[in-house]
């Protein structure tokens, strides 16, 4: 990630900010507010502003005149408390802003969580920045062959070379061209002088889906752990997941509390379905049980094994 | 509204903290933060919180990486613009939460709007306050005899005097009897020691539609407008539009550009059918037009008269 | 619950449409469609409309062009592979319409569910029927001693008999006053011919909690999943719980094969905490553990216990 | 448009259903259900299902237990009354299903329509195929001089067939080699026996923003009527118009009373500020009135006028 010298000293300028609120603030959060922190070869994200902090859930809750804290022991149970128990609605009380750089192709699965607010930077108004996703050879798998939907082993000497040069080689010819077409350099030089290039809104549909887009992402505090349970997962998508990781840091800065209770319950908990519950019972108390008695399909019983650390019970 | 000394000195804590920040802030809001604006007879609006300023539209419509504003004028320019032109994201940027007391019967109509989060007081888990909403005289409207969904004159003498008995009567009585039923007065003193009253979470059924409830509600600008519009509009009732109006005053506080095309686009504004268009040009122009030409209802042609204050138009 | 000869009338009217269509038909359902399910003392609930049926949730997880079945067998894998999985999107594709008639106190829990379209009956522009909920003896439920926000045992003798004699009372009277202000009986007859009556908006205040209101409500499966969830749960209120175990069953009728997924992996299953995987597995192992060694409180300690029938671990 | 004999078959196959229902139907759309209604050169839309038609409107805004008719004239009477007053809950209890086939780089814009319910074709699981779109020569515009989010003139001679071949060539080879990487070609024929490919959800990275997606999209009639608003609107882009055109004729064989009011009302009417309420009222009783004295920007003058089609007003 590089960013131009008028984008790092706009970054300085907002950060040499230092105004007086009377409203509660995250310290731990202000020291990174505005920091570019570098996702994938050219993304990032950046916190831009946020609103509340762990003392607004409680006070939320309690529906109080104040701020909602008698000691951080009482307010740390109540949050363990209303996260257990799904009592989601006082966690929508935060509010946090994001601006991220990433690539269409993922951009395109993130926005399909639709609770957050967002402003992309328009292709129809403007150049995109000459930038593409291009993947670290270590991140550059094969196809699974067991999960249609996953990665398997990372593709090694002439075959990875072989994809990095096709993936460079077409993101640069399509982008040259679509600078051809609009008759207009990425830094906004002119071509052909006297000649109109095509619209913009047209000469876009010939760029690479790993080419970067940005946008501003803003949600509240409940629907980011929506999207992070389910992004920062092992399932998800390596290139997002990167992007998650990142982002529960912020969490972590932000609302230390609700951050514990959410990787305790969320992150780091299972679901156990009604037939799943009865292999247990009797595997604890000591019965025999069988993938045949406990009407679970194979998979469903590896995925409760491999769930519990029992990988001796997991059918091949 | 009067408040207990314990939330007097609750919202004068809150007040008086002085912290640090990066975040952009709105100075004239910071000035009223916390203070409870009384409504009706014992309701108030508070803001207890917000997220961004006027700058924040500019820089999510421009997706900039600093703080999106070149000159106050480009700014109200492009903020104009927006408003105009129905491009809703850049407003959503922006977000407020308020702490509010108020009557249920108008909480039910408030709530109609979905796109807000809410905590209420649970009168599941705890009494609610002995408070209830009893009109001042000057509000103590008949039905419409026009309009079914309305308010006629203002009712007078014994009539009046005989509504407000009714009316106080009935709240004290059920109010009462719920204390009575749950076997503990409002002030959580028992009434009979060593009996259990009846679950709140059915006591509660007892009171009437007056009684005052609270929530903290948070929004962002753009729903928030999409809500003022409707309820500052004189079709809204007039308990809710009292709330709706005080909240108008916090906007300008808070984001005085977007409020100032807020009111010009759409509050003082108007919409024109397509049928309506045609009767504005004829009338420019100085051609004659009826209403049966013009294909418009006489209830729509006296509204379109009445938008362009042509009063001698309207059809009785 | 008692219909007017003219309400069973319009039902019977829908009833016997036969109509021709193209689309999915969920033939369960059908056969109840507009029927009205009598709940409580006066409520109700009404299918009033539905769209789709299993198969639209394949056909949507495979976009494909067709009926996306191809046996039942590889439905029914797919539609529980998307419910263990949180694959959300594929049973939007579904969607329910009810009439429901409710008391005013449980229409107020149920709307904080955002998610669904609503139209309510109008106390603005309507008068509300006379009639109110009083709950029978059995479920006159003492205040939790345990749980601030539960119940206890049945209230019983003298004091149950003067909770359902002052309830019924405030419901009269509040109403015949309600009557009394807006000069009409809830038939429609003028009391005072001549004299204009307060406003309905206004009147409406004076009616208790216990009125019955009714709406259309519109939800997608998902939604209504998540609602069920919650509803049908034991810690739900026992009023609105009856609503959903009724609403349950109209999912049965509707979507069979993604009832059964619901109610094994949501409805009967359990949700493990990080710190409560490694109990279970220490149990399962024949390992001892106490509650200080698991790092869990003592409520979470036997709501696992609980939920895996560990009566005997429960610590008192 | 070209669909395989497979698809063909399967759209045949659900148009050959003749189910009876006692839910109400559109007779006018029936007769085009299912049917792929060809838009651009290669997309695509289907109405799949729906639900309620302009009585379902009606039988909302009155919670009735009827079928909510009384007679066509006062049905639309209601509903344009309802359209015109921004009632806008009852027009949500409609509902339809299109299946649609689109270039990636509209699915973008489309997407921000964040109200509708939507699964797309995985690119993650699946091959796309091997279809993208390039513009009909008389839609090949030239960027705009005046507004830069629109389209000039139409490119022409050699500049025209060169931008036509640069698409064509950089989409048919970056296409190729994303069968290349996959080792796999889009009919599902291996490249290299015996070789894994690249991931695919890697591998799609390298397609042009102009390669056909498609999903199932749902959507209430309010909100598509929000997005019809905006996308059948001369502003919106080419390409996405010619889908929200397709989409209106839908909705006309669909809610033929809605169709009217919504024409009316929202697509061929206007909204007048309040600074421009004044104009047309100095105008209607013909005062002079410069643009000096309205206060006006010379962009909303000539807004203005043009919206009443006094073109010799518009100040160049």
């Amino acid at each position: 990630m590089e960013l131009t010298k008028e984008q790092t000293q706009e970054i300085k300028d907002q950060q040499s900010q230092e105004n007086k609120t009377k409203r509660v603030t995250a310290p731990e959060l202000e020291k990174i507010l505005y920091d570019a922190i570098p996702i994938l070869d050219h993304g990032f994200i950046r916190v831009v502003d946020y609103m509340g902090d762990d003392t607004s859930i409680v006070q939320a809750a309690r529906v109080s005149y104040g701020k909602g804290t008698k000691k951080v022991s009482t307010d740390s149970g109540l949050i363990k408390y209303l996260m257990r128990h799904w009592h989601s609605t006082p966690f929508e009380m935060c509010e946090i802003k994001y601006h991220i750089k990433l690539p269409i192709f993922i951009a395109r699965q993130w926005i399909r969580h639709r609770t957050a607010n967002v402003n992309e930077y328009s292709a129809r108004y403007s150049i995109l920045d000459k930038e593409f996703y291009l993947p670290d050879s270590e991140h550059l798998a094969a196809q699974s062959q067991i999960n249609r939907q996953g990665r398997g082993d990372v593709l090694k000497g002439d075959q990875a070379k072989k994809v990095l040069d096709l993936l460079k080689n077409d993101a640069e010819q399509t982008y040259k061209n679509y600078e051809e077409m609009l008759n207009e350099r990425y830094d906004g030089t002119v071509i052909n002088e006297g000649k109109t290039g095509l619209a913009r809104e047209l000469a876009r549909m010939n760029l690479t889906l790993n080419t970067y887009t940005q946008w501003y992402w803003k949600t509240d505090l409940l629907n980011l752990m929506n999207f992070l349970r389910l992004r920062a997962d092992h399932h998800a998508q390596y290139e997002i997941r990167t992007y998650a990781d990142a982002m529960l840091d912020t969490v972590k800065k932000w609302v230390p509390i609700t951050y514990e209770a959410f990787m305790d319950y969320r992150v780091g908990g299972t679901e156990v379905s009604s037939k799943g519950k009865i292999v247990i019972q009797k595997m604890i108390s000591g019965q025999k049980i069988s993938i045949e008695e406990s009407g679970l399909s194979k998979r469903e019983w590896n995925e409760l094994m491999s769930a519990f650390g029992l990988k001796e019970k997991i059918i091949q």
